[in-house]
């Protein structure tokens, strides 16, 4: 089964806008079995949309059109669909509602301009947007699937995940493919590949293995497709387990987990509480354990302690210490993590202290050194990371590498 | 005049890579006065490719091609465009003295594999890689230049701004476009589409306005064409003076300011210092800050009060304000403000403290409600926001909505 995208907008042709929505359809699509043919990119121009539209159909079964559906009058998609298929726009009193509804949680009665957003191309089935104005549209013709959604990612993304992709698992009833992800966090892609060799060598034709890097984290992803969903599903599991007993110390997790939430759910099931206090990362271990819905429960507070004097007079790390091993050291990181723990009274507590970059090295100090300290009811310890030369990868790596030392260390003390 | 991309590559079909590179040259071409018509995004494969480049040639007078250009069994370009072109692979030895050395660099012989690097069809004019094995290639056929480049972006990227980008406007006498983007806060697209109504009305026909939202922020690109390039930046500029003397309250910056670096601009300029008191945003306000090189200078540190209890022990809100108005309210963003600028000694401080969602409302207070407080030396005062039900975006908002509060509070206090 062919897919295409077409991305609509004169923000992505002049380049001021990534087209990160086509490559994360294209992964959705691939999961569920259907290929991906072209990603096509044009302006927002009627003839050159309905030409894009024409070459697709001929090339694939569906075609995904996403962009050009906000209310202002750059945004000709709508009518362009109306034209292509020879209909009119209509009014849609279900779709208005959910615009009224919108507006009115926040307030604001409907502009004329929003009113609009509920008229519909009348050959569409209309696809609920619930978190915007401009619903998506379904079109069934000749035997070709034409889908349009906004360009706003996150409108875009629970319209694929709710409605779009089930409907076209069940419209072209698309074969059986299992995949299963398994998290590694803590060793290199080449280095994961020499350790894994064997176990990869052992895998089926049938059975393909990829691998995903990204900041701090390789994902391995098994994928295999069968008339037995559960038969596919179980050897494939069979494989994770003979590749966890092998690098048990690098798996953190499955498929679409988080560090931030499995540490929420394990504390949650202890009953216990964490705190962080950070230099380097700035909040940023902080905006990631908040950033689980319910962290309230076991996330009570951080110090972010950016300068000496916040590091000594409110946090409570020794002047000594800083003067004798500086504030980026084994010592610092200590203090800093047993301070915020004590102070704060919770059960863990994580500090990482580093130099981010571009400035602040010195000989013995490069750009990307980093100490992550983890202290726990039971004692405390630091260790020492060198992450690299950028600044906004440093705070990713060290963040994603303090949440998954604290996860370690919450096992062990279970 | 237009040109058109192809990036060639199963990784991008499948969404394993963003396109960043497609991005990148639109950027820089667009700068040059070159527009994109399309950007194609095609499979290692023959027929593909060359019906691609067909059709590229229908639209534009430019074509440039990445990607596929590696030394292995799937990287099928070079081949493909020999076909294309009707000519035969030739050894270069120009560009393979070039191999040769970067192998040298690195101690090591040039392989057989890599050897075969310096095979270049006929027809082309090749364009040195100063990074990588692969050379770029230059046809010139029929009126239509077409270009094939690596899909590596730091072999690409100098490829493009040493000789292409040179190349391309001397070969074509290139016309001169301007581009002006305003950024706007605090305003929703329908909102400011409506206020604005009258100026977007008053624009000639050569000058194009396009609407680019992300959350919390709008943005607003003007972009005209024309045989003078100082004339059509003046008359440009005018329409943007204009806009901003009907909408200075809206403004935040231009191009590519960041509200961050703006702040830190000022900051600095000022000798001022700040810290934050964050309750719903967790950090994230501090992240922000933090992301900017340098931030170290005006960046004291934050207090990251996600519980009640070290909001009233720690950062000294009264307990009775809590208990009289909860955490969510003005009283409480006021003193933590206050709070955190007198601990930490700073010349200012923002608070945000809201319920983020999904849990956590009441009946008074709904998922999205807000206070961010702003505290100076000359005095403290918070606002009430209703930003909507997703947490994340909520997140986003408030650090957007507060640091552009700082900023007008700097501006006004200067």
């Amino acid at each position: 089964m062919n897919a295409e995208i077409i991305s609509i907008g004169d923000e992505l042709l002049i380049g001021q806008v990534i087209n990160t929505n086509a490559s994360w359809i294209a992964q959705k699509l691939n999961l569920v079995g259907i290929s991906i043919k072209q990603i096509t990119v044009v302006s927002d121009e009627k003839q050159h949309i309905k030409e894009a539209i024409d070459l697709a159909s001929s090339r694939a079964e569906i075609i995904l059109i996403t962009g050009g559906l906000g209310p202002t009058n750059d945004d000709i998609t709508k009518i362009t669909l109306c034209e292509y298929f020879d209909c009119e726009l209509v009014f849609d009193y279900w779709a208005f509602g959910d615009i009224e509804e919108l507006f009115g949680q926040r307030g604001l009665p409907v502009t004329e301009i929003n009113k609009k957003q509920a008229e519909l191309p009348e050959k569409c089935f209309p696809i609920r947007n619930t978190c915007g104005t401009a619903p998506g549209m379904w079109f069934d013709q000749n035997g070709k699937i034409i889908i349009s959604m906004p360009g706003v990612p996150f409108e875009m993304k629970p319209m694929m995940e709710d409605f779009i992709i089930p409907k076209l698992q069940e419209h072209f009833k698309l074969p059986n493919i299992f995949h299963k992800t398994i998290l590694t966090q803590g060793v290199g892609e080449s280095f994961l590949s020499e350790t894994i060799a064997e176990w990869e060598n052992s895998l089926p034709t049938h059975i393909k293995l990829a691998y995903l890097p990204s900041p701090g984290i390789v994902r391995l992803r098994l994928s295999g497709q069968g008339n037995d969903k559960a038969q596919i599903g179980n050897e494939i599991m069979s494989f994770v387990k003979t590749l966890n007993s092998k690098i048990p110390q690098y798996i953190y997790g499955y498929d679409e987990d988080l560090l931030e939430e499995i540490i929420g759910k394990l504390l949650n099931a202890e009953n216990k509480t964490i705190a962080t206090a950070e230099s380097c990362t700035g909040g940023f271990i902080s905006h990631k354990i908040t950033s689980v819905p319910g962290s309230s429960k076991y996330f009570k507070g951080s110090f972010i302690a950016y300068s000496d004097e916040i590091k000594t007079d409110f946090l409570g790390v020794k002047k000594e210490t800083i003067l004798n091993f500086g504030a980026v050291s084994e010592q610092t990181a200590i203090e800093m993590a047993m301070n915020v723990m004590t102070k704060f009274n919770t059960d863990y507590a994580i500090s990482a202290t580093g130099i981010a970059g571009p400035d602040g090295a010195t000989a013995e100090k490069p750009v990307g050194l980093t100490w992550i300290g983890i202290a726990t009811r039971k004692g405390v310890f630091a260790k020492k990371f060198l992450f690299g030369e950028n600044r906004e990868r440093n705070v990713l790596k060290t963040s994603i590498q303090a949440l998954n030392m604290l996860r370690k260390q919450i096992l062990e003390e279970m």
